[in-house]
Order: structure tokens, then sequence, then C-alpha cells
């Protein structure tokens, strides 16, 4: 992961800011001849726009995707492929209408990156975030929606698993939920708690964090590399790099720390298709390679920064102010981050995939 | 990261495997005319080094590096002085006598890397872990030595916070007690505790898992960057890359996923040196980019898989079997991840630090 | 270089084909505050553009260039500037007319890449080219114009040199004359002569190819690095890399294989401003590194691949048969690669400047 | 190419200078279950070996390589094999003795690196010219052994086609002739005037340039990318980071700028084995991507910078002085540069090899 890049030989450089012209992404070293539409990405782009519900905020913009390059009809079939060269995906921000930004143009906002950028850079995009805006996650959306064409075979799938202090009953769990419910949340009865949960933050002005779960089926055994490409150190950097992430762990995670030897080996025993395991407490990696089990991943997310009371803050001039949010904000940015998710760990595989088969040529 | 390459102007390269010839690594883009000599590296080479206490393995040995390349005595002062040019660096094994693995030759040890570079590879190496084992953490302790040279007004220190359930009491932090137990333990009461507890676990034949937090003290407001450079990215494939590490968290970590925005977000005022931040939910990082306080990492480490008391398993062959680790043992192999943990903070911040300096000019 | 991605600190990623909707760049890692607009842009696509005379091709297109991100009016000034985030560009194609294709759909083109996309893809984009055609070099050019303003104080400058076995006299060098003739030839009567040599060339349905110059002057001493990023070895895969280009030189070139010691060393003297050579055989590189004279190098363009005479070659059905280009074509692509030379010299440079300064601090 | 390090998949990393400890390299990514013993490697070294003749510098070392990891004996066939971990190589400098280097320790000797490593990094190591010492190559050529194995079915070979004025008769090109004489030289007649020639040269202690040729036959259609990934412009790089050369060209390289568009394009017609070309003007390469034709590669080598006829030149502190080369020296090193370029052709197939499979899959 370098600059506005990450990936190998899957690559995806993004650009864009909240309120610019655009976003856009490049997506480079796609095999050729996989079947790409639009309809193909605007399908999982869907799933994370805002506005869909009283949970997430109501920026209301088709993000209608544009595939620029990359594809053609295939001269015999007609169907629309891949060629092998740069995909360009362009999303036109249509919500870029000028709005006042007076009230937070020179003051830092707690909890967000206005300080930062302006420490690093001398200047910071206070529109709508800029460059650091969660908006920037649809294009890693529309990156995602293509990995997964590269590993048909492999399902990857999110969960929202904990809002606040309220984590899910796991024996309840139904990956059906998932689609029924704002939350992306697996747990029939969790999730009508959290309707009213979130309600009550959400009156309240405040927001709350959550953490969510990931996790790729059908990931064949033997992705991932020592020492520095070891496949759940690609991970962690891919979701920490999610916007208010703050934690990443793989199977046991951070209770592994209180686990005793026995209790964390995954033994082994043989089973119709080969040696399995008995368990996963390894998340299904194993030395950074893929064991063959579910690869399951678990991010946390911080509480929305944008609260509608007040903070104490700093301005640009070095003044001593206050800031709040006015109007509607989200309360858990953390659901929408489960497509997110679900778009890093495809790319990450499809990448590990790639780099396997350059290597070992099968 | 790719391969066995971490960093980008400041570059590690290491090769090696347990009990081969011996292990190695290349530091690479390092400015030129850093004094340097082989002790100061040895000097944190020997605060990893094995067999100082009951705690860690017995593997006796030395553990002496050589610096090959990439310094010289100064025209001028004559203090040997880095000349910007790759520094080769080399720990010749000396614990590699022809020890007998029959008995784990065909077998896959549970919780090590075994079945996966058979599986990714066609074969492993079976003497002592091979490629995964954590010997090759002793480069990344010497690349950290270096690093650390770059940065000489950032302070790189870890600790041990947690053995199994059994948390240190953080009011009674003190870094100077870190340097007084073999457990890297800040908590001078939890360490007397911890060196009971682990002998129960010891002599059991089992093993516990533990939970590390690295701090880097000094670091300059400005450091990382958009998108898929964040620092906190960086850091999470850092440590994840770690051997037996299976989270990594920043600054209030998965507890941010219990906060409200108020708690979370970092208020600010003006101090003597410009703004300050009134807390550190944030663990120094927002948006990916440094804030100027301390960065604050934690990563969990699983129990040793490595214990006396019989696993089921299969062989290479399709049977199945147990095993058992004979002789000595490590209770807790997270004790000595400390060092290792500390130098992979110290590459990436010494990293980045250049990548800034590179683009912003400062 | 990878994929459609050049530079370490400094770059450029690419996309789209001829024919498609649009071809974009992102140009990620530039400096901020640096005042940018789209006409500093668009002067040097102009340069470049097709169609502006009766030697280059007659692709009708504006090739209006647009910011999507990564600039934003400074608070203060109110220039527009660079904000340190990726530079998206975007230009779309006017001229995508649905054209009758039918004849070289199915041929291999002799001097073409059509066989060889086709032999690695399984399929190939036959509408002008597409990524394989030289209107990619445009995105080249705008990213150029972007590197140019990261070292104001250096000046970069192309010239046509040779056309088929005419070279210039160097005696008659004349910066002033590369912007008065189709050729950006230096010499005012080459440059009469070849208007007339290449009317016969053209009206002939033939092509010749030709030799240019890039020299950039002011450039400090110092950028580059050993090994294996030398300046001059990304150069030569920086020129490389453009269309129709099959061989590089630096500095006395190829001609340094019939020079003896004596007459190649560029010897040295103290001038008013420190010690400065006496000649410049090594075009401005030593070791790699750049000496602090003009760096000097030189490529060659094969002749245009497209012409009216028939040519042998098969089909993708394993047919033989015959292929000539209809309608006008374009003599010489060499003409105009002189700013597409230039941008990748621009944009090598600044690359090296920032790397230098990460790794040396000045 | 980054640094110290070239390649994507195939990847190496070389460290040391010309008098220090060692030097070697890391050789990553390299596919696992190849048989590699330190003889195969050696076989290669030998031929670069200097000293061999009174044509190459006297330099008495035995340049012998150890392989410190990344094979082991193959479970099944005790046969030595890669593991697909990194290969650390390493050869150690026994000629490193304390020579006097009081002359040159502070005079910077035309034509060599020695102002511009000053100028980079405020020092240089002057003792055999340290890092930017030709020595540096036995580590390429080291590599490209490994690269050679990863292609059974190319055959990389090299030749010198000129020194001086002097261009062999390309109707006698005999391979079997570049391993009779001292200078690979295919034209046997040439050969033996080369050898009169260069003795001249010698004894009037200067120096002369050469052009070398490499050929790499058997290369499958496909490899390389666009756009920038060429295949030629990785190997552009590849040869212009070799110590003096100042020019590469492909196929007909420079002379393609006196073709015609009909002299230039390589026509196509069927034969046995699918479609052929009845010509290779491209070198083998179309779009950046292997035709299936040999590579056709040159490269020229200016003269030895070291020569015993004195040159003007100035010291660190500014003062006016001469330098000469005082005993022995070398007075074509163009010739010792034939396995150093075989050495980057086969390392650059090898990396492409990979690339290609991983992103298309065969």
């Amino acid at each position: 992961m370098s600059h506005n890049t990450f990936g190998h030989l899957f690559r995806v450089t993004t650009f864009g800011e909240s309120h610019g012209v655009a976003i856009g992404c490049v997506v480079d070293g796609c095999p050729p001849l996989i079947p790409l539409t639009e309809a193909d990405i605007q399908r999982d782009l869907d799933r994370r726009r805002p506005g869909q519900s009283r949970f997430t905020t109501q920026r209301q913009e088709p993000d209608r995707v544009k595939i620029l390059s990359g594809v053609m009809a295939h001269p015999e079939t007609a169907m629309q492929v891949t060629t092998g060269t740069p995909i360009g995906l362009l999303i036109e921000n249509t919500d870029q209408r000028s709005k006042d930004y007076s009230d937070i143009k020179d003051k830092f906002r707690p909890g967000h990156a206005d300080f930062t950028y302006e420490a690093k850079y001398g200047l910071r995009d206070y529109r709508g975030g800029g460059r650091s805006s969660a908006r920037e996650t649809a294009m890693r959306v529309a990156a995602g929606a293509i990995a997964r064409k590269i590993l048909p075979e492999v399902t990857v799938r999110g969960a929202l698993v904990q809002i606040g202090p309220h984590r899910i009953d796991r024996d309840k769990w139904d990956w059906e939920e998932t689609g029924k419910n704002p939350f992306f949340c697996p747990d029939k009865d969790k999730a009508a708690f959290f309707e009213e949960y979130l309600d009550g933050i959400r009156k309240s002005g405040s927001s709350i964090g959550a953490v969510l779960e990931i996790v790729a089926e059908g990931v064949p055994a033997g992705l991932g590399a020592p020492i520095y490409a070891k496949l759940d150190a690609d991970l962690a950097a891919a979701f920490m790099s999610i916007n208010a992430v703050k934690g990443v762990e793989i199977g046991a995670g951070f209770a592994a720390a209180e686990l005793s030897g026995e209790e964390n080996s995954d033994e082994m025993r043989m089973g119709n298709q080969g040696a399995k395991f008995l368990s996963n407490q390894a998340g299904g990696i194993l030395g950074g390679i893929s064991t063959g089990q579910p690869v399951v991943a678990r991010f946390a997310v911080k509480p929305t920064s944008s609260i509608l009371n007040p903070r104490r803050t700093v301005d640009r001039k070095g003044g001593e102010t206050d800031i709040l949010t006015r109007g509607r904000h989200d309360p858990c940015v953390g659901i929408r981050a489960v497509p997110v998710g679900e778009a890093m760990m495809a790319c990450v595989l499809a990448d590990h995939f790639l780099r396997h088969r350059g290597q070992v040529g099968r």
C-alpha cells in the first residue's frame, strides 16, 4: 500500500474529494475475459449508499458508476468483458452544491482529520471532509465488486456484530438476516433492539461505535506469503485504512491472549476432502497463509465524530472555540462500513490469488 | 509490504531460516552520515535474545550481528557512519546442529505454519520452523535499531500489559520497571504475579497468550498519508506480520466500539506550544496522520503452539496421529515480542518520516 | 514502473483506450501548495495535440483536460493550489464515433501491438489501437505539466534531431526554432528540408523514423541513487515506454563505444560556483546520479506502422491476408513524441527530487 | 526498480561494497521446488570473474558464492530445491587488503561516480569505488543463474559485437565462438583482430568502449504489459543500470530511425506452429509485449574511466589537480559485461513470466 494505491498484481488507485467534481478509481491488473458491466458494480455500490434508512447520513446521491475503460464486447460472444488493461471508474458528485462551510472552515473538528491534514499539508479541503471523507470508500466497494469476479468460488460476506456494549448472540447468526435490516445484523432479535437503541442515540445528538465481522468462505489453502506479504498483515492494513477503524483482529483475535495453547490450537483430522481442522481459532490463516478454512476478520469502528453536542476545539488562528454539527447526523458510521469491509477482503484475496498463481503456478 | 520486504523509502528485506547457515537483512534507503556501529544494533538484539530467563526458550546463541556494508569511517571525524547505500546485516546460526526432526518432519503441528507452507509450496523446511520461525524477528530488531537512529527525538518503548486474563494496573505504570523483570511489564506487582503464574503454566506443559503495548513519544504531527499510506494501516500490517499476532489496535482500539462520540473525541485547547489535545483516544493518529501526541498501539499474541500436551493432527501422507513438543518450551511467546514490536514501530515511523520529508519538504 | 503506474513518490497512473469514453490519470504524491490550474496543463497538451499540421494525424479533438480532484482555492490567497492528495485528470474522447473497423478487426497489423495483445489477453481492443494507442501519451504530457511545477528551476526542452538518415547540424541549434516549425526542429534550415522531405514520404504512402533529444537544464547534482534507482535507468524505462521507441541513450550514448577513455572522461576544474566539468559526454549523469550539468537523453522512434502500402499479414482465424491503412496517415510519429519525451523527463526528475529529499533531507 | 531492488514477483536486492566485508543479495519470489545448488550459480559467476585474461582486471578473487537460505533437500528426492522463501547469497571479499588509497581518497576521478556520490550523500566510499564498483554485478549474475532455472525453455546468450569503431561481421556470427575467445565475440576473425587491437590500447594506457548484444530465444509470446510494465521498458532500465552503460536499443534500435514503414514492419505468414513473422526488426517485442520471436537487445558501454594517462580534476577541498591510475588496468570494461547483460535479461524475463502467469493464469 502506498499513497492512494493498494495491491500488487490487483491494484486499486483511488482519487477524489467528497465535494469535488467526481471521485474515481483505476483498477489495474485485472485478468482479461471476465464478464463485467456497470450493473455488476452498481449492485454493490447500492448496498453501501447512504440515505437508505434513518440510521445513515442523508446525502442523496445516486452514486451512479461509469466504466471508462478496460472492457469491451467480446468479439465472439458480444458479452462485455475485461480486456486486461486498467479499468477506470468514475462517480460524479451531484451533491456538490456550494454549502455554507463558514462554521467549520477554520475550526479543527475533534475526531476528524482536520488538524492532521493541516499539519501535514499546510491546508485542508474543509468541504465535507475532502479526501478524508468516507465517500472515498465508494470506490473501494466498486473495486471490490471486480475483485469478487476474479474469485467466483469465494463468498465474502460481512455482518455487524456489536454496537456500543451490545454484542449479537452468535448462536442466532443467520446470514439471511443481514439483508433484512438496516444494520447488516445477522441476529434478528438484536437488530430489533439496535433499531430502538440507535434511535435513542440519534435523538440525543450523540453517536456510538461498532464492531464488524467479515468472513470469506471458499478461500483455497496457500494464499499469502512470508514474511511481509502475510495474508493477515495485508488484511490488517486494508481494514485499518477504512475511515474510523481503530482495531483489527483475525480469528480468535484479542481473545487469543486469554487462551491456553490447548484451547487455541486447531487440531486436525482426515475428512472426506483430505485434512481438515476441528476448529478455527486461527481465522483461516496460519503463518500468514490461508488454511482453506473460512477467513474470519473483525474490525472496530469508532463512534461518529460529527455530533450535535458541542465540543471544545481550536481554530487555525490559534483561538479557542467550540464546535458542533448542525442538522441530521449519522449515529453509527460503523453500519455503512460492512460493504466496505467486504470489498477490502475481496480485493486483498484477489491480489493474493494472482500473486500466488504467479509464484507457484497453480 | 511485499514478499520479504517492507517500507518504501526506508526498506527492510530479510532472509534466512531458523536452522540454516545464517539469517540476514538488507536495510536500504537509510540517510547518510548517521553514526552506526555493530554495538548500536547488538544492544537491541540482546534485549530480544532468548534464553535470558526461564520464561523464554533456551536456544543458546550469542546472536552476534555483523555489518557487511553501508558504513564507513567518516573521512574527517573517523567515526563510523552510514553512507546512504544498503546496509547488509548478518547473524550466523551457531545452533544449527543436526537435531533429530524425525518426530515432526512429516506431521503438521497445530497452530504452526506447517500445513500452510506445505499447501502453498509443496514442501516445508521442518527444521525449527524454517522461515516461519520467530528467529526471523531478530533481523527486524536489528533494522529497528537503525530506524531509531533516524529519529533521535522519538522514543519508542514497549510493554507487556496482559497475560491470559490478567491485565496490568495502568495506574501503576512505570516505564522503569519494564527493564527490571523478565516480562517487560511496567506494573511491578503484576510482574511478581506473572512470575508465579507463568511458572504454573510452564510446569503444566501448557502456554498462554499476551497483549503488548508499544508507545512512540516525540512523533511530529504530519506523518502518514491518505488513503492507503495511513500511518495506522502501516502499523497494523507491521504488527500483524509478527509471528503469532492475531489482533492490532490503535489508541482506544476495540474499546472505541463502546464509546460515545463525546467520550471518543479528543478535545483541543491552546497550550504553551500551540494546539494541544485534552485526551488521546485516537492513539496519536487521526485520518491516518500523526497528531503529535504519543502514538499508542497494542497487539495480541496467541499462546505458544508448541506445548507438552499431545494434540491431534495428521501427517503428510494423510494419516491421523498425535503430536507434542518434548523438553523445555516457552510458556508465553508474547514476552519476547516486546522488542520486536518496538522495532516495527520504529521502522514504520522512520519510513513515514522520510516519505513525508520527500513530499512536503520539512 | 508497474502495470499502468510509474514513479515512487511522484506517481502517475493512467487509464483509457483510444476510442473509449475517456482517458485519464491520477497524479499522486504531488507536494501541496503548488499553484495549478487546468490552463497550466492545457498549455502542454496543446503542444502535443494532433492535427496541427499536415504532418501529424488529423484526429480533431480539443483534448480538453479536466482536473477532478487534488486542488482547491487557497484559504488566504484564493489561488488554486494542490492539496497533496491525488490529482485526478480526465479527457473525454469526443472522436469516438462508431467507425467501421471491419477491415482491421480480425487482422494483425504488422508493427502494431495487435498480435501481442491478442497473444497475451486472448482479445484486443481493435478500435484505434485501444490501450496501445499513442493517445495514452496525452496523460503523460498532463502529468509532466504538474511535474514541471515541482521543479521550477529546471527547464526541460525537447527537439527533433534526425528524420530518416538526415541529422540536424548541431552548430545551428537554436531552441527558439523548435517552436517555429511543425517538427520541433532546432535547426532552421533542416526544418525547411524536412518539410519537403516528409511531404514526399507522405505522398508515397510511406513513413519514416526519427531521433529526439530531451535536455533538462538546472538539475541539481545528487538526484538518482544506486543501484536500481539510477536516474539514467529510470529515464531509459520512461522513454522506452513511449509508443514506437526502440532505443535510448544518455550523453554520448552509443557513440561512447567508439571513444577512448581520454575522450570520454569529462575533466573538472574549479569555476565561479565550485567544481565544474569541461565537457558533458556523461549527459549529466555519473554512477546513476546527476552531476549538475544538463541531463541529455536521446531516443529513436520507429517509422509509423500504419502506411498506405499493403503488407502481408495473418488474421485471427489463421488465414493469410494483406492489410493497408486507408485515408490520411502520419508520415513520422516521432514528431509528436517531443512533448511526450519532455513530460517523461520532467516526471522522472520530479520523482527523484522528492526521493532524494526524503532520504537526504535537502 | 527502487533503491537496490529490482523486479516485482521475482525480486533481487543487492548490497555490498567493492572492498567491504562481503557482497550479497536476496532473491525473493522464486518458485518452489526448483533444483538449485551453489554449483549452478558458480558456473555463471566464473564466466564473469575478472583476471581470466590480460584484457580484464587482475583482481584475483575466487568469488565463491554461498547460499545462505531458501533451499533444502527435497524430502522425497533428497535433491536440493528452492523452498519458495528468499534465497540469501553471499560472496566474501577476500581481496580487501588495506590498500593505499591516499592518492584518490580526496580526488574526484573523471568518469567515475566520485563527485556524484559525494554531492548526494556528503561522503563516498573511495575504496575501490565502493558501492559504484562493477563488483556489484557479480550478484546480478548470481541472481540471473536462478532466473534461468525458472525459464528452462528459454536460452539467454550474449555477445560482444563492437569495440571502438570495429563491428563484427554479422554473417560470421557463430555462438560457439563466444566461448572460445576472451571477448565473448561471435566472429572468430574479429576476435583475433580485437586481441591485437586491445593490446595496443592497453599498452598505450588508454581504453575503449564496446557494444554488446543479448539474445533470448524461446521466449513465449505474451510477456510484458501495458503501459509502464512494458518488457522493453524493463529491459532498458535493467541494462542501463549496469555500470558504464550509456545506451540501450531493442531490435533495429536507433537504426529504425532511418527505416521506412515498409522496411520496419515485420510481415506475417502462417507457419507450421501458427502465425510467424518474416523478419524481426521489432527485436521480439511489439507494444511492450513479447512476440514469440527472439528478444534482441544491445547496449553500449563507455570506455574504462581508469586510465594510465593523467586527467585534470579537482579535489574535495576545491583544489585543482591531476589524476591517473597506476599499474594494470582494464582496457575495455565492456567485455565483462556480457554475462551481466545475460543475467539482467534472464531476471527481467523471469519476473515478467511470473507476472504474466499471475494475471492471465497460463
